[in-house]
């Protein structure tokens, strides 16, 4: 899974980089792949800022030609344990269903954002680390979502108003944690550089208990690498 | 054209209420037919920002039980005759085609907003006082633009992933500006707080030139009643 080669040097991707190890992965394929970089931070006031941080870096280290970060307080809605300070962050856990980490309509306001910004510098590419396999059990990971996306974008846009569509890349959908790590390590990711943890106490070193930690060591492990980040 | 009645007291709406004439006329229809209001308002930054405190008063004025204005800065992203200083608000004209006045998925992102503070705080209806008719050409105002973003949320949420669906009521969409009014005007609603003017150079006092001024009038003037923001 990858995106399709850019089809002249002025093709733009508006790609969603949060500063997790997934992100950094799609920022990777989009400039692998020959896209301009548009890189898209949404800080909603989540608790685990170092992940700000981290996108920075990032955009920087895979070329953006532009970085936004974009303040959207999403604590005023409250509602999930990584906007809300009366929610704790649960430890890792087998149990099915949605977990209390999902927030609200998360990926479809940040898609939206990226729908803006890309309409508005005449990019039709959008990019997005969601994960269908290895998630966490969020609805707005899957590709029905995505699908259901596209075809409201059309509808509601200038550009797909005169015909011309929004394609939303989602290359790491299919993939294992495993498949996400080696992927990145192919193209020579650093993920020392990333941050995964959504513990909000954690300082410097990732708390290794709640859901995305613990996904993240088993695709390491996988793969048989030591996780830089942790080292 | 208005909202079902509430099924029970707890019912509640998110409706999105920017301080227009519209909005308001959205805001009444809500406590009219029986639902706690929720309101929200975004200040995107928007160089008209005389609306916001059109929107706080609004907000007060119809009893609503939360008001959320958040800030998204879509100026960061552009392209819009209201989000960016280099283009200039022009006069209405009787031109065909979508306006430079439109700003890129707007409405998506909106309403995107207002389905994660919905799902945050158990409601399941939104409303927006989006106009297909006398509207001035955006796409995001069109009853496929809203059953594509219903279809959507179905999709990328927890409560649809539940079989729960969400309900974007649209109460103005089939109403001429007139019509509008007339609704107001039987619920008594006060448009002299209302603030429906795109000039960012309006003090005090509405500009009467650009699109918005120009259908207003035209609204006001065909129900035979003077504008009470214009006296």
């Amino acid at each position: 899974m990858s995106l399709p080669k850019a089809n002249s040097k002025d093709q733009a991707v508006v790609a969603l980089v949060s500063g997790g190890l997934d992100s950094l992965v799609v920022a990777a394929m989009v400039k692998a792949a020959g896209y301009r970089l548009f890189a898209l931070t949404i800080d909603y006031n989540q608790r685990h800022r170092v992940e700000l941080e981290a996108a920075k870096t990032a955009a920087k280290a895979f070329g953006a030609e532009r970085h936004v970060i974009l303040p959207v307080d999403l604590t005023q809605f409250g509602g999930s344990a990584l906007t809300d300070a009366a929610i704790d962050v649960p430890q890792a856990s087998d149990n099915a269903g949605i977990p209390i980490t999902y927030v609200p309509a998360r990926n479809t306001i940040f898609l939206s954002l990226a729908l803006g910004w890309a309409e508005a510098v005449g990019a039709r590419d959008l990019a997005i680390g969601v994960n269908a396999l290895d998630y966490s059990g969020y609805p707005d990971c899957r590709p029905d979502f995505i699908q259901a996306f596209e075809k409201m974008a059309m509808a509601a846009t200038k550009a797909g108003n005169d015909g011309d569509a929004f394609r939303i890349h989602t290359p790491l959908i299919e993939l294992s944690k495993a498949g996400i790590v080696q992927a990145g390590l192919d193209l020579g990711v650093d993920f020392g550089i990333s941050w995964s943890c959504y513990d909000p106490t954690a300082e410097g070193k990732p708390c290794g208990r709640c859901d995305s930690c613990h996904l993240r060591a088993k695709g390491f492990a996988e793969v048989g690498v030591a996780d830089p980040a942790l080292v």
